[in-house]
């Protein structure tokens, strides 16, 4: 993995972390000293309350900076992982200061001058990049790569999902609630839910992200929309489920896929093995399958459960896991740093002309 | 509820409860006491291994009987709640003795001469009975219930679900290692997995039961043909997945849903709140919708997440949780045996022709 995509550690240039002290930020921290990233080239950087703190790294203890727009003198790109509204108020900014902004919110997806990035499945798209390149919402980036692998057979007629999301995905609060309520039920006290709207430990929520008046979450719009940007397919129907389980890290998915013609799943295995970036993990009569458990961690998406749906003539089932905080975030930041590098597009960002839209 | 389901109390007539100290014996026995099921008439059985032990009721002491065919001198009804050896050992047997078996096991679901039952939908199967009377899997029970209500606005074309089941699906073991693998994982010592292939807790499965050649999980296939054989819908196109989370009691479902025509989330809200046993929880502004956590305990089947399904024009997506060690198993069973008594036809067997069928 390093070997092939080392591309932006060899470029000299220099990156900085925003949202060092959360849950992703901690993950790209490790992905960056895997790739023995110099830390003379990293500017780690978070909201007031962590400004001068250290963190240890590769041996060096880095300060960090508090995430001001002045912050950023020779960066030469950032991956911004806090909250939207950090996102909102810094990344348009820097991007006009010649910052390449890879962001991990949702507040650009969606824009029309945004690329939108999974570099196995739409890599070409970020020579377009106006300085900001976003990455998806962590359920997306799995289903595209699948997506994407299996639309090279036939094309895809419909998509439906059901999710099994891990609360690292939340943030670090998430995951010490989990904890904490865990904690609580074993000894006999009573539960606190602050992060979501109801008890998480031993329980399922069916909902992530607000609702919408249509019912569905923003979640699974995001999930939709975003899949239709990145595979170029705007008008692939899919609905989704969104849901919270009790795991720490790795979202898992259900998902039926309805193609053009039938599509075996000995022909998916094939095309899902070939594809960079998913491991086929398909042998069901050894319990050998995609579980949270396994995938976190791990840089690919597990894919296995591969079946015919046996409700449609043209369907396929699958079962996928994938680390939310990896592929499903920092990996796939650092994987666009690559691309744009090897595309020669890390360039300064000519204006950025519309703000962030709702 | 007991005033309206208490007809089998009233009906003066002696039951047996076999597999008393299992996770649905236990709950059969709370749902008699809550009855007022009269311990004069009520026998407790389990294996050799708890043979002699007390169990209290209502204030009682009741001693264990040994499950073995020659016990049930005296017993008009018979719940088993064991294993499917015990049901294919015991049912047969003590049918052509006369007994009613009700069996939660999936030893004779799919025998043409067995009915199976979910009272609200199907009630009437109960009048050809020939000794044993079949409760569904509990993950099909609450699914039938929805389309039962929803299948009466138009003709249903196709169901896709994945589940959410919660570990005392499987017994009380199952329930005593998310226990324990919880406690081992916060203390930092090694997890053992024993009941399940991996570790559920904070983990999740993507497999209940064993694997076919197709790829489908048996638990995948159950669903399948017992809500066909319970809807008389024998070519009722439907795939599942089905997946274990830990989750201690109460079953939930994602479920797609297409018909013959659109139908409207208000038309199927209002189909499905004046559907018997099917309580409606779908205010999601307020977030508030069925979850296992609220489930556990309760007799309805709760659905929410009513909403159109935007990948297909006659299609709706929704989410239903279920206790079900309830509704999934003890409920149903003693609903059925109101249903039995409620329609004249808890009569000595006549003999049963077949033996169980694999």
């Amino acid at each position: 993995m390093n070997n092939l995509h080392d591309t932006s550690v060899r470029a000299g240039i220099r990156i900085a972390v925003v949202g060092v002290t959360g849950a992703v930020g901690r993950v790209a921290m490790g992905l960056l000293a895997d790739r023995k990233w110099p830390a003379s080239r990293l500017v780690v950087m978070a909201s007031a309350r962590s400004a001068g703190k250290k963190i240890e790294y590769r041996g060096h203890s880095l300060e960090i900076k508090e995430a001001r727009p002045d912050a950023f003198g020779g960066v030469d790109a950032a991956f911004i992982s806090a909250t939207t509204a950090v996102s909102r108020a810094l990344a348009p900014e820097i991007a006009r200061q010649g910052v390449l902004v890879i962001d991990d919110s949702g507040a650009f997806r969606m824009q029309p001058d945004v690329p939108l990035v999974v570099p196995e499945v739409n890599g070409g798209d970020v020579v377009w990049h106006r300085g900001i390149i976003s990455i998806p919402n962590c359920t997306t980036t799995p289903l595209v790569m699948v997506l994407a692998a299996l639309g090279k057979a036939t094309p895809l007629r419909r998509v439906t999902v059901a999710t099994y999301q891990a609360v690292s995905g939340t943030g670090a609060a998430a995951v010490r609630e989990l904890d904490a309520q865990t904690a609580d039920l074993a000894a006999g006290r009573p539960v606190r839910a602050e992060v979501y709207p109801h008890q998480i430990a031993f329980n399922v929520l069916p909902q992530v992200d607000g609702f919408l008046d249509d019912g569905y979450t923003a979640e699974e719009h995001k999930m939709a929309n975003e899949t239709r940007k990145i595979l170029h397919l705007p008008d692939l129907p899919l609905s989704a489920t969104c849901v919270r389980v009790p795991v720490r890290t790795s979202h898992s998915e259900a998902v039926h896929i309805e193609f053009d013609r039938p599509v075996s799943p000995e022909e998916a295995r094939a095309l899902l093995a070939d594809f960079p970036g998913i491991e086929v993990m398909d042998e069901p009569a050894r319990s050998h399958y995609p579980m949270p458990e396994h995938a976190a961690g791990k840089d690919p998406v597990y894919v296995g459960r591969i079946r015919r749906d046996m409700s449609h003539p043209s369907g396929l089932a699958l079962w996928l896991s994938c680390d939310n905080l990896r592929k499903g975030a920092a990996l796939n930041a650092l994987q666009i740093l690559d691309e744009v590098v090897r595309r020669g597009v890390l360039k300064p960002a000519t204006v950025v002309t519309s703000g962030p839209r709702e």
